[in-house]
């Protein structure tokens, strides 16, 4: 019997860089991105389309479009705020447009300066410009809805209100909408709950989950969204990204943990691990810091080590006194 | 409906702090076992009667053991590696000798310095020596399983060595037995598969699950134990502890993550776990380094924070085309 597919989207690139403190040459993520390119995501989040003074480590976002190496079968999606970022990402040619707004109102006007009413608005001039597009391949409008899991100025959000804004845009004709768990809120009985509403009343619409660690929940999250019936997960590389909210704290799910799981759990996610483990290596200093992933320092499960020399040495040790116990 | 009862261990002071390079003084091991003996727990692993040459960072162990403040209802448990270490722990007033051993032959030769059939006669020694007191309330025994989920050295373990050992410890009149994921190698389907095992073949024995958050499945592995029956968790607060074979990987199931997650998935935990987030405040302190805990930085899931003043001082803030998007 095929594994069942689970599709992995890596999100470093953006929502990994977008907060680093230090800015990353544009030729390093050019050659970043061409690295993940050939470990078998179904999709990249390359850069984001902001403005330059807003977000200035992702102010290299056309020339990363440009001089990038797309593989066929990856998706190239992008990060769009406004018309303006729609008119540059689409000068570039690109597979997705990622828009993006919050559930809470408070998060929203914190995050984008705006109210929900005013991005209901502002997203709904971009979906008009992508859908007059005549392209030959047209542009794939994906809607990531922030907070859907919890706010963290206005503590939990109902279902309803995520329901709502699914709804709004599915009747423009959205039919790719990402729940995104954006600090780290989300339990899995909540996501399972959520995921399993959403995939029944919008049938039409392919649901991506994005969880971050932030309380150390993003793989049980992952299986619970799974068990709703979910198979396409965001995550970074290294688990990095940040919270604003929780200094310290881990960013996004990790996407070779996230993999390491799936295909330990019977999950085809399509990920050469093994070299994505090897683009992982290079994270520490791309980014100038120690990254959250504990696969990357562990190894896959099955990494084995020497045993000590006196193991190896002596057949039948001779029982000591001193018995260590160390490890339980 | 009452909700399901898990029962949770601390072992910090013994599998965390004997990890430690800096000797944590007996009188802050004595506060602090003090405080988590206030925060409900069903177990502590207070200290380790090992050789003090063996593990210095636990040479106090009968000063510690005579002087911390026992709870009602809180089982004060110790690591016992030898017949000579049970008489020291039974002269302190001990509620629990854990035994332990690894599935693994390497890794027993690597961490005990024998081999399994020397271990099994020395903790058969053990469990006689424990048997034989007459003690008003007898001291229950433990046998803690090390690398049950996979060995560091070995790679996979036979799950037909598991039940060889579990049947090998009953038999002997042994009633609690704990599995270990001594180096977070166990993921969510084995897990399931063997505890179900486990508990149908040995209805009489009562299971304690123990994982170490090497590559990031502890939380996932906890649920997944309690899918097949288990109650019973050990986890260090912090998350701290080590794992030798995985330099700067997370170390046990961090107590207050398991506890978070269990209280949100509708489990009583029987935890306080505001004050639980107090005592670990004092650990980074107390060990001198960084902790892998995510909820000691980022607070339970409703932890709200205010408002950027521009959100709160503007009713309806204007669009900017400079709409930030920085968090999704």
């Amino acid at each position: 019997m095929a594994k069942p597919r689970i599709y992995m989207h890596d999100v470093s690139p953006r929502d990994g860089f977008q907060n680093e403190a230090v800015f990353i040459e544009t030729a390093d993520k050019i050659a970043f991105i061409n690295q993940l390119s050939q470990c078998g995501f179904a999709k990249i989040e390359a850069t984001s389309f902001t403005s330059p003074k807003a977000i200035p480590a992702l102010r290299d976002a056309e020339v990363v479009m440009h001089e990038i190496e797309r593989v066929a079968g990856v998706e190239y999606t992008v990060l769009i705020p406004n018309v303006r970022g729609a008119e540059r990402a689409l000068a570039c040619g690109i597979d997705e447009a990622n828009l993006v707004m919050s559930v809470s109102e408070t998060h929203n006007r914190a995050n984008l300066r705006m109210t929900r009413e005013q991005s209901m608005a502002q997203l709904g001039q971009i979906i008009e410009v992508l859908q007059q597009q005549t392209l030959a391949k047209p542009v794939a409008v994906n809607v990531s809805l922030s907070t859907t899991f919890g706010c963290p100025m206005e503590g939990d959000i109902a279902e309803a209100e995520v329901l709502k804004l699914i709804d709004n845009f599915a009747r423009q004709g959205v039919r790719r909408i990402t729940l995104c768990d954006t600090t780290g809120m989300a339990f899995p009985s909540q996501v399972r709950r959520l995921c399993r509403k959403a995939k029944a009343n919008y049938p039409e619409v392919t649901f991506t989950l994005h969880f971050h660690n932030t309380r150390g929940l993003a793989q049980s999250n992952v299986l619970a969204a799974i068990d709703a019936g979910i198979d396409r997960f965001d995550a970074a590389l290294g688990g990095i990204g940040g919270c604003p909210y929780a200094p310290g704290a881990s960013g996004n799910a990790c996407t070779e943990e996230v993999v390491h799981m799936l295909e330990l759990e019977g999950f085809d996610t399509g990920i050469d691990l093994q070299k994505l483990l090897q683009v992982g290596a290079v994270l520490p200093s791309l980014v100038q810091h120690d990254v959250p992933s504990q696969i990357l320092k562990a190894g896959h499960r099955l990494t084995t080590h020497p045993a000590p020399a006196y193991v190896q040495e002596t057949g039948q040790p001779k029982p000591k006194d001193a018995a260590v116990g160390v490890i339980a």
